[in-house]
Order: C-alpha cells, then sequence, then structure tokens
C-alpha cells in the first residue's frame, strides 16, 4: 500500500484514541512540512519491506523534501499507515540512523540530522554540504542482536586437528586477525580440489578470471550493495595489492597522497614505497575529516565503513562532501573496505563508491571475512580505468595465482564466503559483547569490524601493553598507526583471533592492569 | 682411485701401447706443468662421478694448478687413469667448456681459456681477472642429446581436456611461455587436494611455511648446486616479487640501479615503480658486460645463466670480475635464475651465488619450468639480509598465498618438479632443434631457456613480425627489451608456447617471409 503521510499526522496518529497502547514519547509541536512523504511498501516486492523503507527515506532526504533538524513520523505511526509491523520500520530507522542522515535518541524523536540534507527545496540531486557532526560513536546504539546459540557455538567451537592455528600466545588480542579455525573444513577442501581440477590457463586475462569476476558481481551486490559489471572488477592478491596498482597506474612519483592520521600502517608503506609523498589527514571519531583536506592532493586514501584504526564511521554529510571535494579538486578517493561485511547492529553502511562511482576506487578482500593467508581481494573501478590498473598488473608481474583465483570462485558461486560471513558476524557480535562488558565506559569505535579501541592517559599505553603481556596478553598500542608523532594513546582490542573464552580472560587481565595504574579508573562493573 | 696426473703425462699414456684403440688426435707437443694434477674419482661418494672430476678440475683451475692456454689431459687418457669411463670425463669436461673455463675443438686438444683462471701461482684464491672472451654463442656447442621417444611424447602429447590451454593464436612463439599443457593433470590434483587439507595458518611465517623452505633447500642443491639453509631463503611470488622486495629493503630512493641493456622490461618496472634510478649495462653475446660497470651502482641486476632477451651465458671470467667489482664497490648483485634449469648440451651452469653468496641475491621461479599462473618463486640470500627482506614483506603485505606455498611444496617434496622439468627438457631439445634446423644460420642464443633470438637488418623486424601475425604466427620483436633507442633489430622466438608441429609450421612461415624480404637472404637449408 501507499500512504502519504505528514509529520504532522504522524504526531497526531500517535495521540490518537485509534493506538491501543499509551503514546510512548511525550507529544511534541508537530513539525510543518513542505511536501508529504509518499513511501509505500510492497509485499510482493524482492526487496525486503526494511530496504524499501529504508531507500525511500534516502529519496526523500537527498530529494530535499525533509530539512535539517526536522522530525521524522514515529515508528508506530508510519507502521501503521504503511500496514507493516514497527519491527520493519524501527529497522529502517536503524538503518539511516547508522548511516547519519538521522539523529536523535530512542523515545524521544527522530530528527534529520544537522548537514545531511540539502536545503529545502533545492531538488532531487544532492547537493554539496558542510560537514556536520554524525551521531558518531558516542551515540546509542541499539543492543545486539541476539545470537543463535548453536550457529555461534557451530563456528567458534573446536575443528579438526589440522585446522588449529599455529601456536600463539595464550590470548592473542591484536587487532586484524580474523578467527581462522571458524573456517568450514570441508569446503575448504572442496574449493581447493576444484582449483585443483580447473585448466592450467596459459594466458589469463590480467583483470582476472572471467568466472571469478561474474561471481564478484554478485557477491559485491548482496553483501555490499555495490551494482558493477565484471569489466569494473579487478582481481587482485588483497588491499595492498591493490593501492600498489593503484599507485603505479594512475600516479605520477612525487603525487601527493592523503592518508588518514592515524591510519593503515601498509597503507602508507604501500604509497611511500612507490614513490607518492604522503599527506597526513586528520581523523576524528566519525572518521576522515573532510573539510581539511588540501586542493592538491592527487588521491585520498579512507576506511569510511570503520575508519582504522579508530573506528569510526563516515557519517553521509562528510561522504558527500568528500565526493564534492573530489569532484571540484580532480582528486581520487581510495575507499578500502577491508571489513565493511561486519556490522553488528545494522546491516552493512551503503560504500562510498556507490554515492560517486566516478569518483571513487573500491578495494575489497577475503583477508577480513576469511583468512590474510588466501591472497585475494577486488578493486572495483570505473571502467575506464581497469585497462591502465591492468596494464600496471603485468608490466609489474601482480597477479592472482590461478589455483586461488578457482577457489575463490568457487567459494563465491557456492554461497560458502556468505555463510561464512553470517557465522563468523555471530560469532564477533559474542565476543564484541563480552568485551564491552568487561570494559564498560573505556572503549570507542564503532559497532563494526572486529576491534574496539580504548584510549589511555598519556605515558601508559606502552607499560599497559607490556603489563599485558607480561600476563600471556598480547595487544597492539595505538601509536603504530601514526605516521607523525601520535596525538593519542591507547590500546588496539581485536577479538578475531581469541576465542570468547580468551576474550574474557583477556578483558579481564587488561581491567585489572587498568584498576592499578595511577591515574586512570579501574574497569567499571558490567552494564 | 687418486691419480696424480700431469698433462704430459697423460700425452704419453695416449700413444701408449697399453691403449687398444688407435689415438684419435695427433700426438702434440707435451705441455710442461708446474704441479700435477691430484684427482680422484669414488664410485661409492654420493656425488656422481662426472660432477665429483668437474669439482676438482675447477678446484685446479681456481687455484691457479693450470694457466690460461695450457692443455688438459686428454678425456681417453683421464678415464684410463682415473679408471672410470671416457663417457664421465667427457661429460665433465663439457660442462667446464659450457662453463667458460675451457675452450679448444673436440678431435683437437682441450685448453685452458684465457682470462679463465688466475695467474700462475697467485694462490688457491681467485683473483680478480679482466674479463676475456669465453667460449659464447659462437662456440661448437655438442650435438643435442638424443631424446628417449616415449618421454617426449608422454611430455607433448594430448592431455585431458581440462588442462587444455585457453584460445591462442594458430602459432604461438612468443618467449617467456612455458608448456602448461605439458603438466601431469594428476600430480597437480594430488598438489591441490594436499592444499586444502592443510591446516590455515594462523600467523604464517613471513619469510614461508618452513616446509617449504626446506623441500626448496634439497631442490636448489640438487637442480642448481645452490647449498643453503632454510634460514636463507624467502618464499615470493616470483622474480618481480622478489625484486619489489629487495628494491623495498634494501634500497633507498634514487638509488642508482644497473640493469641489463636489453633486458627483462619487468625488472626495470618494478625498480623504477619504487624509485630507483635505472641505469642501462650494456649486454653483448656473452651476457652482461661487466668491465663497464660504473662504480656508483648500489645493485645490479642480470641474468647470467641465459640472458634475457638475448640468450647469452656469461663466461666464468666475467663473473669472477662481476664479484670483485660487487665487492670492491660495495654494490649487491642481483641474479635473476628464471630458467636456469632448462640446458641442453651440459647440466646447468653454477650460480653467481655460489660463485660468492656474500654479494649476491638469487631469485628463482616456478612461472618457466611450471606455470606463471602458479605465481611462486624464492629468493636466496646470505643470512642477514633475511629479516630485512621478510620485514618488508610484512610492510607491504606481499606474501606467497598459503595454499600455493603447501601445493609448491608437495610438487617440491614428491619429486614432481623436477620429473616435469626433466620431461619438459627433453620436451624443449626437440622443439629448439626443430627451429634450429629450419632457420639455419639465422639464430643466437645460447643453448639453454625456451627462446632463440633472429637479428634482422634494421627496418624490417617489425614489418616481418606484423606479417607473421598476418600469417598466424605470434612472434615478438626485440625492441620492447630496451629501455632506451633499440642497438639491435630482431625477433625473439619462444619455443614454450607451441607443440612440436606448429613451431616447424611458425618457423616455415617465418623463412618464408624472410626468403621475400629485400636485403635479407632466405632461411638456409637444413644443416
Amino acid at each position: 500500500m501507499t500512504t502519504f503521510l505528514s509529520t504532522a499526522a504522524s504526531a497526531a496518529q500517535q495521540a490518537s484514541p485509534r493506538q491501543a497502547s499509551p503514546p510512548q514519547v511525550p507529544p511534541r509541536l508537530p513539525v510543518k512540512l513542505p511536501v508529504e512523504l509518499a513511501l509505500a511498501a510492497d509485499r510482493h516486492a524482492e526487496l525486503p519491506l526494511t530496504e524499501q523503507i529504508a531507500a525511500q527515506l534516502r529519496d526523500v532526504l537527498t530529494g530535499g523534501r525533509l530539512a535539517a533538524g526536522e522530525r521524522l513520523p514515529s515508528t508506530r505511526a508510519l507502521a501503521a499507515a504503511l500496514g507493516v509491523s514497527r519491527t520493519v520500520v524501527t529497522a529502517a530507522y536503524t538503518q539511516l540512523f547508522a548511516e547519519g542522515w538521522l539523529e536523535g535518541r530512542h523515545g524521544s524523536g527522530t530528527y534529520v540530522a544537522p548537514g545531511a540534507v540539502a536545503p529545502l527545496g533545492a531538488g532531487a540531486a544532492p547537493a554539496p554540504v558542510a560537514a556536520g557532526p554524525g551521531p558518531g560513536p558516542a551515540s546509542p546504539a541499539p543492543p545486539l542482536p541476539p545470537v543463535p546459540a548453536a550457529t555461534a557455538t557451530l563456528a567458534a567451537g573446536p575443528r579438526a586437528a589440522w585446522l588449529q592455528p599455529d601456536p600463539v600466545p595464550p590470548v592473542n588480542l591484536q587487532p586484524g586477525i580474523p578467527w581462522q579455525a571458524g573456517i568450514d573444513p570441508a569446503a575448504w577442501r572442496r574449493a581447493w580440489r576444484h582449483a585443483g581440477t580447473e585448466p592450467v590457463s596459459a594466458q589469463p586475462d590480467p583483470r582476472g578470471h572471467p568466472a571469478l569476476r561474474e561471481a564478484l558481481t554478485g557477491y559485491l551486490r548482496r553483501s555490499r550493495g555495490v551494482c558493477v559489471t565484471a569489466d569494473q572488477i579487478l582481481a587482485t592478491r588483497g588491499v595492498s595489492a591493490g593501492l600498489g596498482l593503484v599507485t603505479a597506474a594512475l600516479l605520477r612519483p612525487g603525487d601527493r597522497v592523503g592518508v588518514e592520521e592515524p591510519g593503515y600502517q601498509a597503507a602508507r608503506a604501500v604509497f611511500a614505497s612507490r614513490g607518492a609523498r604522503l599527506v597526513p589527514c586528520r581523523v576524528d571519531g566519525d572518521g576522515l575529516v573532510v573539510d581539511k583536506l588540501p586542493d592538491d592532493l592527487r588521491l585520498v586514501y579512507t576506511t569510511p565503513a570503520h575508519q582504522y584504526p579508530l573506528g569510526g564511521r563516515l557519517p553521509v554529510p562528510r561522504r558527500q562532501a568528500l565526493a564534492t571535494w573530489a569532484r571540484s579538486t580532480g582528486a581520487l578517493i581510495v575507499e578500502d573496505d577491508y571489513d565493511g561485511e561486519f556490522r553488528y547492529d545494522v546491516a552493512p553502511l551503503p560504500t562510498l563508491f556507490g554515492l560517486d562511482p566516478d569518483v571513487v576506487i573500491y578495494l575489497g578482500t577475503t583477508s577480513k571475512t576469511l583468512t590474510p593467508t588466501l591472497g585475494a581481494g577486488w578493486l572495483v573501478a570505473r571502467p575506464d580505468l581497469i585497462p591502465a590498473l591492468a596494464a600496471a598488473a603485468v608490466d609489474l608481474g601482480e597477479r592472482v595465482s590461478g589455483p586461488v583465483q578457482h577457489a575463490v570462485t568457487e567459494l563465491l558461486a557456492s554461497g560458502e564466503l556468505e555463510r561464512h560471513v553470517r557465522r563468523m558476524r555471530h560469532e564477533y557480535a559474542r565476543r564484541r559483547a563480552v568485551m564491552v562488558t568487561a570494559l564498560a565506559g573505556r572503549l570507542t569505535g564503532d559497532t563494526a569490524g572486529m576491534h574496539m579501541v580504548m584510549e589511555l592517559p598519556p605515558g601508559t599505553a606502552t607499560a599497559v601493553a607490556a603489563a599485558a603481556r607480561e600476563r600471556g596478553v598480547e595487544v597492539a598500542t595505538l601509536d603504530r598507526y601514526f605516521g607523525g608523532p601520535p596525538t593519542l594513546e591507547g590500546l588496539m582490542l581485536g577479538y578475531g583471533a581469541a576465542d570468547l573464552a580468551a576474550v574474557s580472560r583477556g578483558c579481564q587481565v587488561i581491567a585489572e592492569i587498568l584498576a592499578g595504574l595511577p591515574g586512570t579508573r579501574g574497569a567499571g562493573a558490567p552494564r
């Protein structure tokens, strides 16, 4: 059904006698809207109801039909008007909240975030906006979804002896290492058996096997909403290899490249080793600070889904401002979506690439979803950039092993990679909940990926890490992610490499160390 | 048994009545030697008799116990004195001949090559010598070994349908592509099945899996005479990846790097893309011209076993001079042994690395022996260089896929790679013989690898290549291997990608094109 619904109507509805239960929010002065929201929900469409509603609300917002600060209908009212369950509408709101379109608190109304939309009447095309403060990590996130115990046990439980990882420290809380013992051994064996029976290609396509790129179009569409053809995809060995190709193919020596500060060390190393000049770009809790970017960058490297290392998720206003900046300066944006598959509160965020495919090069990898030892990833770009990147791959002898391509194709085509991501998402959500509980109030970093950040008072991080190591708990300190002098001190706490019990044990050790450290308060009680 | 034998004694023996058959060479004036040759042959030793004798003769030559121009005992005399078959001694002499130690013609005596050894009395340590004219490609090579028909048929014959290569031009004579249809499908399947059942390593050794490096020590010793421990080996994805690591770990931006001119384009591309300044170094029919090297190079890249593209094999005097130059200037030598496994007249040549492991970094690969799609190779260096190279691999995200490492380990440990190399050596020898016959007198390039070079008059190479392509024969022109203006014109004719019949057909087409080309003589009759 289709409904024309204004926020005024919504406010009225909330207080109407048709509502069986009393309104949960106090009545507010209705906000007058110049246009009505035309929303529809179609139960017979392929797209789930939540995504239908979220997509239409995005259109409303980009179309300027709601201004910053305006209030949205309550979930209850919109659900009633559309004839769908309130859960569906809440999920759509939560998604837009996470994307930075909306702000506010559950229970006191939902509002359009400042800077998220164009001025009223600006038409359907998104206009450049100043970067405003998004909800950021400080905003309240919905509680973690309940995890089916059986699935989580399957993913985290003991595996066949051959899948036991190498000897590691008793508790490894270093970031960036996925749970490789969770890989299904039968599916893994099938993938490599398949690889061994595929033809040895005498003259392989330097962009990657056609079957792999075809399988990736489906994976990218389903898992990240990236809709491209196989001609826009280049198979890579992972993010670093993709960055190497971008640098070799699209930059000249001495070109200025913006990198997040703090940021991913390997990205800095790859750019620098190929002769680019690094320009550190400031990062805050929301990710890259976009309004401070110099105009003379040839390229900016960013991790919008989950800033590495600080964990922020780039809000929509900054994303729009970043794309506008790139268009006006002629720079390219490289979007490193290294762990965009893992979010625990809402569906994964849309990509920067989806926002403006002309100025963004998108990099994905199996290093976090599956294992870094596989050495497989992908680069997505507008079609005219692919030939130069493929030529650079040929020039530099940069290719993905043929059997690795066959194995990944099999993992994608059989749906195993997506099943594995789902299992791991549940597993990581449980570990993350344990960590949040054990180190209550101390952690920042968005509800994504497989690590969190603990800020510490100046001069303490190295000592805390050393004390933890002394007690068998390996953590990383933040300083290594700075190209220049660190402006922030703290720990990176990963929950990919340690199982649930080890995460709990490791966090307990850290809480005890912090309790004994002068100048820091002890870890709080479980929330 | 051990024998003390002087060349004077040998000459006397040749004419002695103890010889049942009449001497095959006319008696010559005995050359007087200041010392006697102490040689021994031990049938119970692990080393084959031929290699025992060759090694001892090398000691005699490097020790200065024979001077340039001096004559060696005849094979018959030495065989009789050692109590071994004449075939054994002939093989040892042929090996030393190919290495550039000896010169002369079969049937008229064998002599120490000029410049190959230190002045008399210089002691056991090899002294610097001026680069003298080695035997070079112009020297008569022994005839190709007879090829067991059954083996060659096995390697070249039709394979299971899944191993058919991708569609290629009717006759592909481009260089650098091995015969991938010759890979044994059962062994290939076994290797990948093995890879799929090995544990997924959570924290793999950045130098490569220990089992792989251990298996490589045996392979390198047996196939290339490189005797090292696993701690001196770094697993790579191939030569280009190895060069990338060397540049990133051991060079500073702007360092001057010597590259062969003409030379391997990918090496130039890798060095340049990482900020090195390329210094072209002249190459002649014997390989790198060593006495012209500037003193300010930080590194020189060379292909001593089979210069790419011209095909020369660096003679011993130049090898010694190169090592001496590196020691005196503090430069490193990078030895690219891309196809050192393939020689058709004698056993593979010893490596530069074996001559002076302190100043040489050795690079090997499976790209020519097996297939470039595998993406596996190795770097060998003195132990103190390995940590920096491994650290660069970590920094740059440069790693060999874990399953690829497992598969290569299996191919090495099972002996399959060596069996495959033997089969391919026979197969390539047959194709090479067909090419030499069809284009008699026009080809240069040493009797190694899987391509030859055809020099052409100025202004004709592109037209000949285009005419060949018109008739379905793909060849490469030499110009692409020059970093600067080409000083030589010609074709690269590979026999790796085309089977015997196709090589024959392709050469016939080229001979016909040349016959019709003004300014060139037609292809000669079969030798």
